[in-house]
């Protein structure tokens, strides 16, 4: 067991790296590097940074100095021989070489590509440019960053025992959550909460917490370096930058339609079972579900990641129910903000009707929230998107416009050409 | 910085001794152990063990077979160098060489003398017997060693994980009093909670957070090891075991009446300053300074350690008016049960009228109330106490009835001798 304590005291004189592995990344990011080498590996992409929250002014909080060395020496690592042993070797989701030779023989010699840093009005302005299986690796890696060096900075004045108090209240918080949780033996939790955790070792502490409170309700975490360390599963399948980009790169309105499926279908040449996984909300689930083709419904399960989940989940239930498949037999994830209250509600309300799980983030790996003084501890939204291809920006449109990105004319487009009307407003908490 | 969960974690598979030094006690065994190897050496001592609360059934708690070894184990231990060096060369009050050469020689050579254990209805009979200076040095290491098994007893049954929850509980319940202290810039306030801690490892964790959070306001530790280790004032002066040793020496009502006295005349011999403190309430505080000698106004203090403490400390201020001292030149030190709302509310009383300083010991060193389920880990009043001496029992009457002792027929003759009449009843809850 760390005393994290002790060790945020320590990083208080000298610099100590916060990435020390290119697989303390989301499990993923490294399924979709291997999808996009294989299906887009020419098309140039531009990763930006993007703090939703901007009453937090991040280059005020965060020394340039301190964020150049620690983007600077994830530019060193590359793939150990263990990480690579137990990438090749490992199983996941029950099956054994998930990653292909050539995807191995690429990501051992790979090194992270240049980045560019500029302040502007309080922010950072950061940005990874280059071919997309290479920027596209940046992305959990600078949010750590930037999510770690933000707590180090407010935990820097803080004397050595507040320090152990402040970790001894976060322990004692995640705990009642978990003793909450451990009520309902049947639910079913993964980690999702790398890209917006407090910090790593305060990572590694929630997920050894949950392997211990939650025992056999805890499925695994996104994280592949804890996965691999703490010898759990490695959780996750594909993210809203596939049908970003996609959908980007159409050269048509009719590719542009055709485009979020492309990306599936590429998906489901190349995974089966718990891998097939829909993502359907980038330009509006209900359009999504209705459009989709006959074959995807056939797909393991959903994953809800904005707008109102529960009512997305009854939208699945319909439309599973409606192509003829028995809704008890898929599997629904969701993983947008969530705590426990939620859980325990979406719990009570679907479980029976399909397989419920939930990827626990923000508030699993980052809830320092009523901590310090003036709250500078509790989580904020700082994402990395996938914001042009090829000179062409990228659209989201999501479940929420609050999640909505784009410029307005292109935004406008979409909705026209995925028939996205007025969306309900949810507030971006995490 | 210690994990303590860990460390417990560790205790569950092997034998960890609870007592690893001979000054991991109370600063003023050693003082009073000095003394009484000066003016009582020869007397033949018997001290038991005494669990004022029955509720405990402490031999089905603790392994009979473990609280053997745990004593055994102290009695291998002998004086280190470094410790005779901190003795022999520290700074006590002020004053150097506090411990004679004559003193040290023999410490370094002891070991302690054999104990005698029982079970009988659900409790243990402890008890020690031989020459008053050797097993009076036995008291504090039977307490805390019962006190730490009854701990890992209740622990043992914890995950790992549940374990640093309860440890994070705990700190986070000391720093909230820490906290609310450290508002109060003028309160003085030493660890008095050797005796009843929940273990070594805690009581030196809540001494750190007092060096941290209070500062200047925290004294010291009457834990000699601790105080050595942490390069802290060790604190403390003469206890109860004095007068009623010396009392039930006495070969009649005169010599009786007179003893009490005879122990602060022995004292003011060999200590000053701030070593001069009276401890009134062993046959009641009222007659005990009603027929002092002129010279105990002189001392430098008082400690209230029974009875209501405001009302006490009253009683003294008027008592040193009435011999012509100033109070507001006296120490007084407050030690019964203290938690900080009865601070707060003393130095609101007292500061300015007399000095006031506060002995935190069960509250601070083993405050686990509400924090398991069945309250298993809540402090509860064990005491090793003189019996008897040269074959006569011993008799204390306190300002508290809960905490008077000795055979009826006795404890009517001290009333009588002492003019002590009906007393008021405190629940003695630590």
């Amino acid at each position: 067991m760390v005393d994290i304590a002790t060790r945020v005291w320590n990083h208080k004189w000298r610099i100590d790296p916060i990435v020390r592995s290119l697989i303390d990344d989301d499990f993923y990011k490294l399924l979709m590097c291997q999808s996009v080498r294989r299906n887009r590996p020419d098309a140039q992409v531009t990763f930006s940074l993007i703090n939703r929250t901007k009453s937090i002014r991040l280059a005020d909080i965060i020394d340039e100095g301190e964020l150049r060395e620690q983007l600077d020496n994830v530019r060193t690592l590359s793939l150990t021989r263990g990480e690579s042993t137990w990438l090749r070797g490992n199983t996941f989701y029950g099956k054994r070489q998930m990653f292909s030779p050539d995807f191995m023989e690429w990501f051992e010699k790979l090194r992270l590509p240049a980045y560019h840093l500029e302040k502007r009005d309080g922010q950072y302005e950061l940005t990874f440019e280059g071919s997309w299986p290479e920027v596209m690796l940046w992305e959990i890696h600078a949010l750590t960053i930037l999510m770690e060096l933000r707590s180090r900075a407010v935990l820097r004045d803080m004397g050595r025992f507040e320090l152990q108090v402040l970790y001894a209240r976060a322990m004692t918080k995640v705990w009642e959550k978990v003793e909450r949780l451990r009520k309902v033996p049947e639910i079913r939790i993964a980690d999702f909460g790398t890209r917006r955790r407090h910090s790593f070792l305060w990572q590694d502490w929630c997920v050894q917490a949950l392997q211990e409170g939650l025992g056999a309700s805890f499925t695994g975490t996104s994280n592949c370096l804890i996965a691999k360390n703490r010898d759990l599963e490695a959780i996750g399948t594909n993210a809203h930058e596939l049908p970003m980009i996609y959908s980007a790169l159409a050269n048509s309105d009719d590719e542009l339609a055709a485009a979020p499926y492309k990306v599936q279908a590429d998906w489901q040449e190349e995974h089966d079972g718990n891998l097939r996984i829909i993502l359907p909300d980038t330009y509006g689930t209900e359009g999504f579900l209705a459009r989709a083709p006959e074959w995807l419904a056939a797909w393991t399960g959903i994953r809800i990641d904005s707008g109102d989940p529960a009512e997305k989940a009854e939208m699945a239930i319909r439309w599973w129910r409606d192509r003829g498949e028995d809704p008890t037999t898929k599997l629904v994830i969701f993983s947008d903000g969530l705590d426990v209250d939620q859980m325990l509600t979406l719990q009570q309300q679907f479980y029976g009707r399909i397989k419920v799980s939930f990827g626990w983030g923000t508030m699993l790996t980052n809830d320092f929230i009523g901590l310090v003084p003036g709250d500078r501890l509790a989580p904020f939204s700082l994402v990395v998107k996938a914001a042009s291809v090829n000179g062409r920006p990228t659209v989201k449109l999501s479940d929420n416009p609050e999640k909505a990105m784009g410029p307005a004319d292109e935004v406008a487009r979409y909705k026209r050409v995925f028939g996205v009307g007025d969306q309900q407003r949810f507030a971006v908490k995490v």
